[in-house]
């Protein structure tokens, strides 16, 4: 298994035509390096895409860009593709309704630690969640980090990318959907029903869950602690909470 | 609460007097390098202190010695010493008895990876276990990074560095303690009783509880594996796995 992943690496497009036939041809983009100032007809076509796609861009100097390449040919443009390909919400909905199980999707607020990134999508595989969503802004995507600490759960589990998690919440919470965010303010996770169609949405590692999104949520959920820090790590917190889920499911 | 554990560096001592003092002040080493061949009295002082303490030596090459040297005076020894003090299993019983509480211990055979181990020491401290035990060999110590994982709690849970594991549970089974080992052929955590003294067992990242271990331990409790890889990362089966504990203890 760890020989699948090892395979697998963050891809450097680089240069102009390379870069704009991977927009056209749907890869999955994470992130544009432009040599700022840069404003000629194939970089405007290239930002055009990079724009229709809600691709980050960042606008960096010429050493720069030379550090970032590694073949020497970047022509003012780097683009980095995801190791694996993106999944779609629907994706993950359609993979509960294949096995006829209520969906149980993982939501992850900012998270920036890729080794924290991969643990969690592998509890996702093992807890039986049928998906996780990320956000595009302010978290890591799926580096060659994330793929090799999944575990290979990167090969089975799909990863949804989003603009904006609160705006997905609020669509799936139509559709029939609970939310329930880790938060240390919340009820006892023992003490809440976590039983039938479920969002379990775990914060960033430093700030937790933002505002907006616990707004969103339907419900919070503590973790006991009875120690004498504050938090747990968060891929540990998100297995606990998986787990409580799974206990109570009866999966 | 980080600044705090930013402080700590993991010690090198380089030098005769240096090391020797180190030994006969009582400091932990974890580790001994010693140019090979060298075998005058200075060096066979450290060396029968090294083997009171049952510190781990190894003997290298001076080209090894002065890159691991820091200060370019090693002298043909250089001894590592752990960021942070290690405990005895007898304060760790001390602890429980002093909440009034069933002993709650974690040992760990052969976790690697100082994240993980930082991990499980963060879960210990919240999930309210009185410390951790963790054996001399084959085993990542108290390192920088460690410290730096555990977001300070280090500062509270006690940690055990013993040379036999399978001795320790030996030993504290005849003091009324209970051992649970994670196992993915053993029984759903959910049917086992894991109420009471107890200690719960966490293997190695790649093989698991070794054999001898496993053999030790009075049940094997499986986490429920609902997807396509093999097994969790082992910081978040030791966190599912210790909240089955304070769950089922009512904590």
């Amino acid at each position: 298994m760890m020989e699948e992943t090892n395979r697998i690496e963050e891809t450097k497009i680089e240069g102009r035509n390379p870069v704009l036939e991977a927009f056209r041809a749907g890869r999955t983009i994470d992130r544009l390096f432009v040599l700022d100032g840069c404003q000629d007809g194939p970089v405007r076509s290239i930002l055009r895409e990079a724009r229709r796609q809600d691709t980050l861009v960042q606008y960096v100097s010429k050493e720069r860009l030379d550090r970032l390449s590694e073949n020497g040919g970047h022509q003012g443009v780097i683009a980095v593709a995801a190791a694996y390909a993106y999944a779609r919400i629907e994706d993950i909905l359609q993979k509960a309704a294949d096995k006829g199980e209520p969906p149980f999707l993982i939501l992850l607020d900012g998270i920036e630690d890729p080794h924290n990134l991969g643990a969690i999508i592998r509890t996702a595989n093992l807890a039986g969640a049928h998906g996780v969503v990320i956000p595009k802004r302010r978290a890591v995507g799926l580096t060659a980090v994330v793929a090799k600490t999944s575990a290979g759960a990167l090969n089975y589990t799909p990863v949804a990318k989003v603009p904006n998690l609160t705006a997905v919440i609020e669509e799936l919470k139509k559709q029939g959907l609970w939310f329930v965010c880790a938060d240390m303010g919340g009820q006892r996770m023992y003490d809440l029903d976590l039983k039938g169609p479920i969002g379990l949405v775990i914060g960033n590692e430093g700030q937790g869950v933002s505002r907006l999104v616990r707004e969103a949520c339907d419900f919070a959920a503590a973790i006991p602690m009875k120690g004498d820090i504050d938090s747990l790590n968060a891929s540990v917190a998100a297995g606990v909470l998986a787990y409580e889920i799974v206990r109570q499911r009866g999966m």
